[in-house]
C-alpha cells in the first residue's frame, strides 16, 4: 500500500498493509487530517519514525466484530496494554506501554490502511461527511477540557490561540458559556469565529483580566505567561500547548494567586461525534486544502504554511 | 515602641505605637517567628518597607469587642477591603486592596505592638505556649493544602523540602495519609521528622515515581521540576515555593500526563490551632533559638544560617 513515511524526512513509499493483532480491526482509510503534532514529530517530538497521521475516517475491512465490518468509523488513538498500573487504575489513556496511532509505536493514518483495537472505534454517523468526520479526534481533545474543568454559563472564559485547536476549543466552550473570547494573531482566523457569533480580540489589543478559565492553545511558550496575567485568583489555566523546549516562567504570582493549571491532551469521542452530527460545531470553514494521498509530500509542506488551516488527505 | 524596621537594611528603631482603625484591635506582641518570606522581603520580594513579621502571638490591649480585650490571640495576616470584586466573591484572601501584616501596607509583628482587624483574631488556647502559638500562621499555610486537594488515606504523597514549611506540611498531610515521604537535603532535619514516625528520603537518593500528590516546598526553582518527574499522570502538584526569579520548565510532559498544578498560600487558622492544641503537630523541636526584641538584628542574621530552623523573638 502507499503510505507517507517519516524517516528523517517524509516520503511517499510502498509498504506492506499492516497486520491486525487479536482484537484489532483493519481499516481502509478514506480521509485523514494533518495536525500540528505531525509537524512537531518531524522536529523530533516523541522521537517517532514511521507512518504519521492520527486524524482519520475509514471503513472497517476486517475484524472479529462482524457488526463493524463494512462500517465507516473514526478511532481513538491511544492503545493501552490493559495490564499496567494505570490501566488497572482506569486511566488507559496514560497506559505506560501504550501505542499511539501515528505518534508512538503504531503506524498512522497517512496510508491506505491502518489497524486499531476494535474497542477504539466509533461509528461515523451517516450525516457526517468524510472531511468533517476527520475532525472528531481534535474536537475530542477540545471536549477533554469539559471533563477536567467545570465551566458554567456564568463563567468568563478566554481562549488563547486562533489556530485549528484554538478554534475547536472556542467553539466547544462557547456551548458552555457565551461569556467567552478567543484571542489570536490572525484577523482572517478570528473572522471565522466571529461569523459563528464568537467574540474575538486581536492578541495585541487590551483585554479585561480576571477570567475564571483561560485556555492556552497558542502552541508557543508565551501563551502560558499571558494566561497567568489574565486568569483571576483561584482561577484555572488549561494547558493545551506542547512545545519541545523549556519555558521560563515567573511562578510566584500563580502561587500567591493560588492558580490551578491543568494539562489537557486527548478527549472523549462521543460528545465530539454528537457535536459534528448535530452541527453544534462548524469545522468545514477550517479546511483550507485537500490532496490525494499521491500528493502527500506536497500536502505536508503546505501544512507548514501559516496561511493555511486544516489540510486533508484523501486516500 | 521598639520595632525592627526594614528600610533597605533592618534596624531596631523607636517608632510610634500604631493607631487602630475602626474595627481593629491593638495587640501587645508577646512573641514572633521569623519566616523565610521575611528574608525574601529583604531581597526585594513585594517591594515592602517597614516593620516586618507576620507570625505572632499577643494580648489584645484595646478593641471594640470587650470579650477580646485582655485575651491572648493569634491573627490572620490578610486584611481585606470588603468591597472589591474578590471580596464580594467571598475570596477576601485575594482582595485587590488587601494589606498583609508585615508584608504589604501594614506594619508587622517584629515590634511591641501591632494592629489587626478584630475579625482576623483567634484565641490562643491556654494549653498552647507562646513559642508554639507563633507557629499557627505557617501551620495554617500547610493546612491550606487540605482545602485545595482531597487527600485520602490511600493516596501516596511526596513532600519536597525539609525546611520549616516542608516539615509542617509533612506533619499535616501525615494526618491524612501514612503513605507519605518527605524528601530533603539535610540529614538532621529529616531526622526530626523520622522521630515523629514520618518516612524520609535524602534528596540524592532514588525515589519511586507515580505519587498521587507532590508538594513542592523546597523554596527553590528546581523543586517543581522534580515534582513533575515524581507525580503520576493526572496527579496533583501543590506549589508552595515562591521565588523571585523565573524558572525554566519543560511543559510538554505535564500536558501529556495531564498533571494539575495548584498554587497554595495562606490557610485556615482553626485546624492549625486545633492541631497545636491537641498535640497532633509537634513544632517545638523546630525552634532553634530565641532572642529578645533588643537582639532582633542579630536574630535576623541568624535566621539566614542554613544550620538553623525557626528563630523566635520575645518582646
Amino acid at each position: 500500500m502507499r503510505a507517507l513515511v517519516y524517516e528523517g524526512e517524509v516520503r511517499l513509499k510502498d509498504i506492506p498493509v499492516p497486520k491486525r493483532a487479536p482484537g484489532e480491526a483493519l481499516i481502509k482509510v478514506l480521509a485523514a487530517g494533518i495536525c500540528n503534532t505531525d509537524l512537531e514529530l518531524r522536529r523530533g517530538y516523541m522521537g517517532y519514525r514511521g507512518v504519521q497521521g492520527h486524524e482519520f475516517v475509514g471503513i472497517v475491512e476486517e475484524g472479529r466484530n462482524s457488526f463493524l465490518v463494512g462500517k465507516r468509523v473514526v478511532g481513538e488513538i491511544n492503545c493501552p496494554c490493559h495490564q499496567c498500573h494505570y490501566c488497572r487504575m482506569e486511566m488507559p489513556q496514560h497506559c505506560l506501554n501504550r501505542t499511539v496511532l501515528g505518534i508512538q509505536g503504531r503506524q498512522g493514518a497517512f496510508a491506505e490502511y491502518l489497524t486499531l483495537p476494535e474497542e477504539n472505534l466509533h461509528l461515523a454517523p451517516a450525516g457526517v461527511r468524510d472531511d468533517v468526520a476527520v475532525f472528531t479526534e481534535p474536537l475530542a481533545a477540545a471536549f477533554r477540557i469539559t471533563e477536567q474543568v467545570v465551566i458554567t454559563n456564568s463563567d468568563r472564559v478566554i481562549v488563547l490561540g486562533d489556530g485549528k485547536l484554538g478554534q475547536l476549543i472556542a467553539q466547544v466552550l462557547w456551548l458552555q458559556t457565551k461569556n467567552l473570547v478567543c484571542v489570536g494573531k490572525h484577523r482572517w482566523k478570528l473572522t471565522m469565529l466571529e461569523e459563528l457569533g464568537i467574540k474575538t480580540v486581536q492578541a495585541d489589543q487590551p483585554l479585561e483580566r480576571g477570567a475564571d478559565v483561560v485556555v492556552d492553545a497558542t502552541g508557543n511558550g508565551q501563551g502560558i505567561e499571558r494566561a497567568i496575567e489574565l486568569v483571576r485568583p483561584e482561577g484555572t489555566i488549561v494547558m493545551k500547548t506542547t512545545v519541545a523546549h523549556p519555558t521560563a516562567l515567573e511562578l510566584s504570582l500563580p502561587v500567591v494567586n493560588e492558580i490551578t493549571f491543568v494539562g489537557s491532551r486527548c478527549g472523549p469521542f462521543r460528545p465530539a461525534i454528537e457535536a459534528l452530527s448535530l452541527g453544534n460545531v462548524e469545522v468545514r470553514p477550517m479546511i483550507s486544502e485537500a490532496y490525494d494521498l499521491s500528493m502527500a509530500e506536497t500536502a505536508m509542506r503546505r501544512a507548514e504554511d501559516p496561511g493555511v488551516m486544516k489540510i486533508l488527505l484523501h486516500m
